[in-house]
């Protein structure tokens, strides 16, 4: 089955912040960022139809953000959980790489890009 | 929400092929292979319960790997479709860094390990 993604239709967007700081290769960082966003993807199919419907039907964007620290990620998460948008943060078991127990990236939404862009608007493409 | 990924309980896993050969940053390459693994979730979950549950409840292994080119992409595709397994193969509307239409990456599964790795046992990690 073959899939053509267009880019966001300036409606519905699905972020994933990534730890820049723990210098993970892109095999490893394109794993964890697939946690976030299935995790994220399944989440709303069951809790948010609205918010999967309209993300689902316009491109499915995946935006990938980067931090470069713990601390970072942890205010942004804060930001995100009191404005109710949909997180989830992945914790990595850590048998390559780096260390058990280790947070790696965190994804936000899907939610309208406007919502997403007051939180993360000013963070760099990773 | 927290998610705490552990390595594949040797059972089920989630594959996905990227092609090396088109030089995509890292964060390209996370957003390609995340498109690849929301697909092939979200079909497992609606048409292979049996799959998706043995592989939601045991960690979601998902491995990346690499192939350099189109052509051995393909090969692979044929090989996996002949063998029954899901496939998502991804294209990108290329408005960055790629041309319009370039396939960037499959997902396969998710499947039993061992009929996986019967297929792209060879690859080595991305």
């Amino acid at each position: 089955m073959a899939f053509t993604f267009s880019k966001p239709s300036e409606e519905y967007k699905l972020v994933v912040l990534v730890r820049n700081d723990l210098k993970m290769g892109k095999g490893k960082i394109a794993a964890q960022v697939a946690h976030a966003a299935v995790e994220c993807a399944l989440f709303a199919e069951k809790k948010n139809k609205k918010a999967f419907d309209a993300w689902h039907s316009s491109g499915q964007a995946k935006i990938v953000l980067r931090v470069d620290s713990m601390e970072e990620l942890d205010e942004y998460r804060k930001i995100a959980s009191s404005s109710g948008i949909h997180i989830a943060v992945i914790t990595d078991a850590g048998r390559t790489q780096i260390a058990p127990g280790t947070t790696t990236c965190m994804g936000l939404g899907p939610a309208p890009v406007s919502e997403l862009d007051k939180i993360t608007g000013e963070l760099k493409m990773l």
